[in-house]
């Protein structure tokens, strides 16, 4: 069997997420509350996605993705711009 | 302000995940079971995810990606031969 076990998630995604989000809402010149109020979540939450911190769904995912004007798959992928 | 705002995520996603899900699956020749066994998951949980029945977590992507050789990101991309 080629595929071997992988049962714990690493925080990698997670962090690529948090840096990700943050520059693309930097770029877009929203705060975290407008980004909030533009996805219908809590400011708190926006804040914790950015510090890494939760472990978000595909549906936020989503939301979040499409208010900044991207694709949920660029929002889970490495920039090369991230040491900026 | 560019951004307008998209409070509700769509299903689209979650069927290309759960369409992916199973190419993939196959393509390793894994059957529900095996793939729910290397990802410490439920195989009634991995079934209903390629029914495109859950909202889910980056944690559980990142362990499905990777029992298949495969990054998110690609999990969450529609592939050119989905008509297979």
């Amino acid at each position: 069997m080629a595929a071997k076990q992988v049962r714990k998630a690493s925080k990698r995604l997670t962090l690529v997420l948090a840096s990700n989000l943050r520059n693309y809402r930097r770029e877009k010149q929203l705060s975290q509350e407008s980004l909030a109020e533009l996805c219908g979540l809590h400011r708190t939450y926006v804040g914790s996605v950015e510090r890494g911190e939760r472990n978000v769904t595909l549906s936020s995912l989503e939301v979040l993705a499409r208010s900044l004007g991207v694709s949920v798959p660029q929002l889970l992928t490495p920039r090369s711009d991230d040491d900026e």
